[in-house]
């Protein structure tokens, strides 16, 4: 048998609210179209419907730029009360040229905007990353397991730039219930020379495998993969992040 | 009906030699594993078999290093002849340290050796990129209607780094018989606003997807990935490539 999965999208989630339980949303919506959660599968789950549930919303009326961000602002054509959120985001600014902003979050993620994102949310609003992901991930993996019996891996998942490659692809921020890296290290080839190319990033990858079932426009804001044995580990998505001393590009 | 879709490994083809027909090996591999390929399939084909058929390979005994490919090759712990390889596969070196050396392959593609690679060859050889990985897949594409009848869309993937996040990912370097980028510009979400992050990088995350079936000992070198429909095109890989003028990383 060859190995094989399949990643199913789970549409029907309602419009989401601070406070709302999106466990239940998901288990119920993945339930209402014929493809229950079960014990095994991976949930990706997009960032923005965490987010709002979470209450990670700002009204940019609310923001009083401070001088950096309203230099900052001018400099990049932007709108001083948005830089002012990503600044707060953000540990660090990683380039800044081109109406282009990309910061290290407090997370360690490197992404544009401090993933600080205006789609998708009210009018005068803009939705936050969630304030931690991986606990995110982690407490949705134990209400699925409350609410449908099912022992589910998590990954919350947004979509990030890259340099030198054109488009964005979904990663993972967040995850539960597996290890986000697959080693090969001290495995041989056939001619028996050590294999390079031996760290592979599965979580982001699997994050990536769920975009193409998902929606842009939130309909759509989570997504199945079933049929994979994924490596176990707790460590969230901690892995992921690439020591500072080894990174050529920070 | 969510939308959904199924990745499948392709097991049990032989070693490749230069020469081999790879359309052909993957087609009867499908075929006795019982998932022939069928219309409407994306075939990812893993670039180091392509480029063993190809012939793409060298005997590093064969190689003199130039005085710049040897002074770097000291400087970085590496083999100086590897290091030649690597230099005459690129147009550019985008970072050394550390033991590591990035370039800009002739292609356009950023990554670690210029993708020379010593893994799953014989001892002493070195595997390179396929010279035109776009020509590759389109020549797959058409053998693969003329052996099966089916009118698949190919990728030919590789493992590439990334900056800041730990670990590979499984990229698009040549495809046929789709646009690599799914575009939403233009479209608005439900308060009206334009959509941010509208630019999908849609080949990379299916080769992504491809990865987790797919074998680091060369024993998985294939998958189909079955359901989806994908946006037409014939540019090829190149709306992959970011316009240099647009990278703040070069």
């Amino acid at each position: 048998m060859p190995p094989r999965y399949e990643v199913i999208g789970i549409a029907g989630l309602p419009e989401v609210r601070p406070g709302d339980d999106v466990a239940r949303l998901v288990v119920e919506a993945a339930r209402a179209q014929a493809t229950p959660l079960a014990s095994g599968d991976l949930l990706v789950v997009g960032q923005k419907i965490v987010s709002k549930a979470e209450g990670r919303l700002l009204r940019l009326a609310d923001v009083t730029p401070s001088p950096v961000a309203a230099a900052m602002a001018a400099g990049l054509g932007r709108d001083p009360r948005l830089v002012e959120v990503i600044l707060r985001e953000s540990r660090r600014v990683v380039r800044m040229d081109q109406g282009v902003l990309i910061t290290e979050t407090h997370h360690g993620w490197v992404c544009a905007n401090a993933g600080v994102d205006q789609s998708n949310v009210d009018l005068d609003c803009v939705a936050l990353l969630p304030e931690d992901p991986d606990r995110s991930a982690r407490a949705l993996r134990d209400d699925v397991r409350a609410l449908a019996g099912a022992d589910v891996a998590v990954i919350v998942a947004d979509t990030f730039g890259r340099p030198w490659r054109e488009g964005l692809t979904n990663v993972a921020i967040g995850l539960a219930g597996f290890a986000p890296i697959r080693s090969y290290l001290g495995e041989r080839d056939p001619a028996g020379r050590p294999l390079q190319a031996t760290i592979l990033a599965l979580a982001d990858e699997l994050a990536a495998a769920a975009e193409p079932v998902m929606g842009k426009l939130d309909r759509i804001p989570a997504a199945i993969i079933r049929g994979l044995t994924l490596p176990p580990g707790d460590e969230g998505s901690k892995p992921l992040l690439r020591d500072p001393a080894r990174d050529l590009f920070r």
